[in-house]
């Protein structure tokens, strides 16, 4: 940590702050310079709690140089963290697909989606029981009657089974039925719901927030992990800005930082990450190109009558040709699609 | 809704749209030009689901013209709607102040800040017993504790209080103890939360997302309206953009907007908005300018001790200043500030 | 500044950036922590050119702690500047008001909104002759043509006149005609056009970039002022974020910001800043209040004639009831509005 | 367009609007709903200029159907528009790098770099000779100088070159020497500029600016073809967001927009968009990977003694697996890479 002067700070001010520094069980460098004062900090473990000193007088800024994060870095796991989900590896050399229908609708809808990803090489099938929504209005979900679809889904088709928990009151109900419990964007910074997670025994994938920095999401992952539960997979998903031509920009960059600073698995989710069907093709190919350890897809048998998100679903006939690409990517970038 | 056509759509695709606006029950208007066909679709009561159509053959784009609120538009309520908070009227003429520390630390503390802040003006306390922190390890409040902190610090200045509740779980506990139940930024659209906040008796006091439009805003506070809860104050408290000089980018035109759109009282929080001590009272100044209804304000006595966010709180003694501000533009701006 | 090492950096690596340090004639302070080594750096009087050092090995990441401009900064002029514009102070105690129709688009046009203006006291008028517009076919001003009414305005009212000059080619004719120059949002890093303006004698009213950060917008100062023109007044006037409620956000924290960095003046466009006619009282009441030396609003005589940005501008009778809003908020802020 | 009214709008009111649109030469289709009156308005052969409508009475919002570029347009031009460089074709089948370092610094360094460049299958070189810097006091380019220092490079190696015009003065200059000239981002809405450019004879690279959508970006093109020149190749640099682990946020979702909405060649720029070296190398294998025409990466045989943007720079062993990485795509993607 590095503590800034003012260029009008005293020397007493200077001395006031190593003082408390040193009360902190730290050691203090003062480093006076031609324009001010800056005083290096040493010591600390993890990173140094500082609102204390960013109030004393004369102080005009703090510099962390300390991650906030353990249990999620790689300097704590050297080595790629490979989640198993029930018998399918996340993380390790094979490209996973999840996909499905944005929501559960229906068991005819579920089964169909199921069957027609299942043939084409998705690994799992994701579908929603309990959506949120933005409008009080809209369709929520059809619950635990959704949860019971997808387990029978499973069962047809041998697919793992990833959906939402969307509150602490139903994560374990989830999780009963889930072979992955998925945590949604706008819940990331859900704390509780995030502990509560951290104490299943299933895998989490966890989504990148709409304005959440990488370090936030990070610190997200921190939160499960340190209740005991080290199987989170992480999902870049769209941020949002003042780009208009997509629903959200997909930030492909999250994808290397994540794995040079972290040892988890990290996924890419184009159908979220654009909102546009046409664009799911294309940033998919880029997501297995810049290193993502898989893909989730929304895929829709009859998009048209899509109770939620039609528009960023494709057709099974798309999506076959999507993991045609992905099977002719894989082996060039190292990857296999099975 | 207008439904906009690809150049290249046929006279059979625009037939096949139309059809399928008249099954729902509405009245398609197909207007030629010359360089593609856009339909106008009248008769929808309240805004239409349009994923449906979206997905259709040679649709290009959907545009919204109903808004998707209700209970909280100006057009519902014509009158501006005053909260009562317990004989505290909130978005009439007076001009609330809300003040206290970021965090409830022990019981000496708030009782020290909540007497200074009575003396000068205040009419509401803020203080976190509940603390939503970005890590697991930093100091998360002093949960139930902290509420009987507050009550205490109530019953001895007859202050108001205003705590936030951060998971359905201590939701009704906070209630129990609080005049005005808090709901962050982070969980605007934590919606088992906001529809549980929904079926108390108690104001809410709901803080804008990190990157929530106004409109999400507006469809976060029908969630809670929905389930009857009609006392529902908005605070704009920032939002993130690439702008460092601050911590967040207040973005006061929010005040002027929602005043237009929705009868609901909305309240500014000029400390979380900036993240820097130095910005509060000229921020202040222009929230009371802009037309907000109240400001909420971090005052700790002992910044340097903080243990949470004490960068942005504000001593006394600056709170003093703050509320002669207050005092002297508030006639000038046909508010008063007792 | 402070150079971060890698966790993984040898001593060797530490040792070699500290000789590359003092090889630039600076002094390294090695601190070696539990986690990581440190470096700090003393000996600069401006910010070192560090991408040298960045890639060292080794090196993980450099952090500034001296600010990179000199001329714009207050540090340097600890007093703030009050430019003269031909006989009207900006920067000093009056609150100076900015107003005109966003194009000059005819000499009626201009000779009646420059008297409404000034009849209800504003100071210089404001009118575009050269405009820069997203289109090649929308209307791009009357050139000068346009300058030359703007000079028969001046006459004709006494209002002091500021224009936008939007390349090299013109800003030396703009100058002949313009009390003050404006450069405009787009071109806040068109270095050429930045020197050339700081060869002028003519006071620059600098806007700010779209996307701009303080310290850009400061450096951007600093180029003019590098080449000997110090009569540089500063302009907020909203930047590009997600929020869709408005054109731009208007970041009203700006104004404290520079002036507690700099000692140039800083005034608001409410105008550009909103794009809404509606919010620009508003948003000018709160610009006063949060210490802007002046605002700049577009007025129309009739809005629904304009050629450019007509949705913005205000009434001549929407202006007189601003004015004396700013008059009687003025006193309280310790501001003059004659 | 579609004029959309106010709820209270008066029947008068929508008669006025529909009247003021038929002066224009449209036709007006009013649309009474049980909320609102919307108003169609067909017959415009180009985007009407609404400032007019929406400052009439009753009018709420306007939204537009046509979009405002015509010669840029995939609509008018319905192939791939493929720009021959000298013998080089952008926009073709055939994959293009571009390579070089940021800035010419040296004869010795440029010609190092262009020869290892080339060796690794490079066909054009980049570098620039005018630099827009943020400080006035960072190096500025070697000017002329430059460009000659280039131009040898260009007969030493056969690279085509492609070095950056800062402003009118001197975009003739660098059209002289230059097989491409390339506007930067901070100049993507200098229109003084880019109308010059249009009257070059030489392909014009137009980088996206900072905080463009890309209708402005399109516009920006628009203005060069409007001209005459039809050599626009498109360029995604990355923009700027709230996200910080990398300098600039890469929209790789603009290349299959622009390649959906335009005919003009789209390319990538992997250093600028991340600036950061660890980045450039999967975000290059992305942009082959979502449809880009080609890539331009910086390249520095010393970045350690880079005189500007040393932290993005790749070495010549770096670069060549990244052109390794892109002859085992291409072939998997249709696209040649010699």
């Amino acid at each position: 940590m590095l503590v800034v002067m003012e260029t009008s700070a005293s020397p007493e001010m200077v001395r006031q702050v190593c003082l408390e520094i040193e009360k902190m069980g730290l050691t203090a460098h003062a480093m006076p310079g031609a324009q001010r004062t800056a005083i290096g900090v040493t010591g600390n473990k993890a990173r140094v709690d500082s609102d204390r000193i960013l109030t004393l007088a004369g102080v005009r800024d703090i510099i962390h140089v300390t991650k906030p994060y353990k249990l999620v870095s790689r300097e704590f796991v050297p080595e790629n963290s490979v989640i198993d989900v029930d018998g399918i590896p996340i993380g390790g050399r094979e490209f996973i697909v999840i996909a499905g229908p944005c929501s559960v609708e229906s068991r005819e809808q579920t089964l169909a989606v199921a069957q027609a990803v299942a043939k084409h090489g998705a690994k799992i099938l994701r579908g929603g029981a309990f959506k949120p929504r933005t409008s009080p209005y809209s369709f929520q979900g059809l619950g635990q009657d959704g949860l019971k679809i997808l387990a029978e889904a499973r069962q047809q088709t041998g697919l793992r089974i990833v959906t939402e928990a969307i509150d602490t009151d139903t994560v374990e109900m989830v999780a009963d039925y889930a072979d992955i419990v998925q945590i949604g964007a706008r819940n990331m910074q859900n704390y509780t719901l995030l502990r509560k997670a951290g104490r299943l025994s299933k895998p989490i994938l966890l989504k990148r927030g709409l304005s959440a920095t990488l370090e936030e999401l990070l610190m997200a992952a921190e939160y499960i992990m340190s209740e005991g539960n080290t199987k989170v997979i992480l999902c870049e998903r769209g941020v949002r800005t003042f780009a208009d031509h997509t629903r959200n920009t997909l930030d492909l960059s999250a994808i290397p930082f994540v794995k040079r600073m972290s040892h988890l698995p990290i996924i890419s989710d184009p159908s979220h990450g654009t909102g546009r069907k046409d664009k799911v093709l294309p940033l998919s190919r880029a997501s297995i190109a810049v290193g993502a350890d898989g893909i989730m897809v929304e895929v829709h048998n009859k998009p048209e009558e899509a109770l939620s998100d039609g528009a960023q679903a494709i057709t099974p006939e798309d999506f076959a040709r999507l993991m045609d690409d992905m099977r002719k990517l894989a082996p060039v970038l190292e990857r296999d699609v099975p």
